[in-house]
């Protein structure tokens, strides 16, 4: 077995704190890395405090996992000692359903195992994230990692980039559409920097005034304000797409107005209550309302490719371990610029 | 100005009463044409008594019109004095925008001329429908009827007909898929021919297991009572498609938990009250909740030529005018197999 150092939630009112635990072993298709950097997503508070339900306890969160192998199973082909590796939100799955077949292991009808607040194949065994110095996952599942970007503007990738490049993809986004991006946070931005690779026309949806001059810096080419009613009434019927990160309530009608017929508006942010939707918001104008969840493996390895390609990574704010409950409460409260890293070296 | 007699509501509390009124004189593209059968769409009930809001009186209902033509205009070319004619939801639209080019017109950007409780392209000369004996429209609004059907069994395709025929196409839905259909009633059995013409594996979703030996008869493959836990348990992830033709509450979660991964539910019927949607009932499995409305004008004709080739007509009980409101009491309890069709010759 493997001591590994950690920071955990022993409790949904606990906090995190530091806590050691073992990591199996090594099987023959196994890769460890040493975590380097571990990206701070809202999902992590969401389930540390057990607001969407069933969270196992203790828990280690941190699912945008970068670093560097450090011991490879004896069967394995894709990594060597000394690699670069990330792994996202899953560290397994069935490999036999449909889905996983074609790819889709996020959407594994067996189930598929979460890096953390999860269990392995044999549906007992817990998973723990990237709030930890080292990590052992069946290469199936580790990323690689090109090292031509910033590998703590990287992490993030592993799921703020791939929950929004997938539906992206998915959609089909590019030239000559017009996309909105809903909320300006770790996703839009990422959402934002992707729509404009992808050659869309690309408008940021916020409350916040203030975020306009930062979503132009981002690369969008328009920005509205959606308490101002002359400036969403100017975009009635506008945009092919919305893409939707926002995890609080909000007015999907308000938002499903904003569609051409045909339009789409695809939730990756999830609100803890349900939504009014009324079916005339979608009827008049044949709309969807759609939901994507992150993106498979084959799909997370083309983005990271895509970006490395393209040199697109997150903005992020670096910071030390023992600051998690700062950067936590700073979240919470929309500021972050855009995403917190955690130096792993810190632990 | 023609002399028209006709069945109408004066105000949303009064119920239908015998009303005349004056249709325009026909200009140079319209085509008059006598009313023979007219059909009874749930959504006559939901106008006169002004549940959508916004409700014009006098109303003359009734957008499921079938007859002959009695007289053209100089230009018109499509039909002849003697012709079987029909009209749908739709007597005009602007023509000019997106939509109407590409023969979406029940989306026009600029606002359609519904057949009733609607205005013309004038934006105020009120439009009244089909429980009258005879109309006039422009011929482009006008479709041509197959004399090898049985003509009061056609009017329902009109409206619960392209209202069904539509979705389906659009989605593609067909050989390989399998098709849910939730509520059987004059939308629903619609939806059970189309879905078995187009080569589906049809089940139909109802509350009531009395409607299985019918929903057999109307082709269905499969039929599960969705009040029965372990029937729905059964089909869960099941699906490629639902249809929704209720316009009742219902409970959109339990029917997205049917769905395959990328599932679509499609709502065709529009309850009054917005519906609670949770986000995570359509992002893990990437589905997508969309609405869809009527046809356009091309769709229906291509709708009204694919059922006189493979012989479907609507299910239907032909009634008197006087008997109108016997008929709305029966439909609203959903005793009607499955479509009141009023015979115009008994107004």
């Amino acid at each position: 077995m493997i001591a590994t150092k950690a920071y955990a939630a022993q409790t949904k009112d606990s906090g995190l704190a530091p806590w050691n635990f073992q990591r199996r072993d090594i099987g023959p298709r196994d890769v460890q890395f040493d975590i380097l950097f571990c990206g701070v997503c809202h999902s992590d508070l969401h389930q540390i405090q057990d607001e969407w339900g069933g969270s196992i306890f203790p828990m280690v969160p941190g699912h945008e996992i970068v670093g560097r192998v450090v011991k490879v199973g004896a069967e394995v082909k894709k990594f060597k000692v000394g690699d670069l590796a990330g792994t996202g939100c899953l560290v397994d799955s069935c490999r036999t359903c449909d889905n996983c077949k074609h790819g889709l292991e996020q959407y594994c009808t067996n189930g598929h195992s979460q890096t953390y607040n999860g269990v392995e194949q044999d549906k007992k065994t817990p998973t723990y994230g990237g709030y930890s110095n080292t990590i052992v996952v069946h290469e199936d599942f580790v990323l690689s990692i090109s090292d031509k970007l910033d590998l703590a503007s990287v992490a993030p990738l592993l799921c703020a980039g791939i929950t929004t490049y997938s539906p992206l993809r998915h959609w089909k986004v590019g030239k000559g559409h017009k996309l909105a991006v809903l909320g300006l946070g770790g996703l839009g931005h990422m959402a934002v920097k992707f729509g404009v690779a992808f050659g869309a026309e690309v408008t940021v949806l916020s409350t916040s005034a203030s975020k306009e001059a930062d979503a132009k810096k981002l690369g969008a080419h328009k920005f509205v304000v959606t308490s101002d009613r002359e400036q969403t009434k100017a975009v009635a019927g506008y945009f092919d797409f919305i893409i939707d990160t926002v995890s609080a309530a909000h007015d999907l009608g308000l938002y499903l107005s904003l569609l051409k017929t045909d339009g789409a508006h695809i939730l990756v942010g999830a609100p803890p209550d349900p939504a009014q939707l009324h079916a005339f918001s979608l009827i008049p104008g044949r709309k969807t309302l759609a939901g994507s969840m992150i993106g498979g493996l084959p799909e997370t390895q083309e983005m990271l490719d895509f970006c490395a390609q393209h040199n697109i990574v997150s903005d992020i704010e670096l910071i030390d371990m023992k600051d998690i409950q700062k950067a936590f409460d700073r979240m919470v409260k929309g500021d972050v610029r855009y995403r917190f890293v955690i130096d792993m070296a810190t632990l």
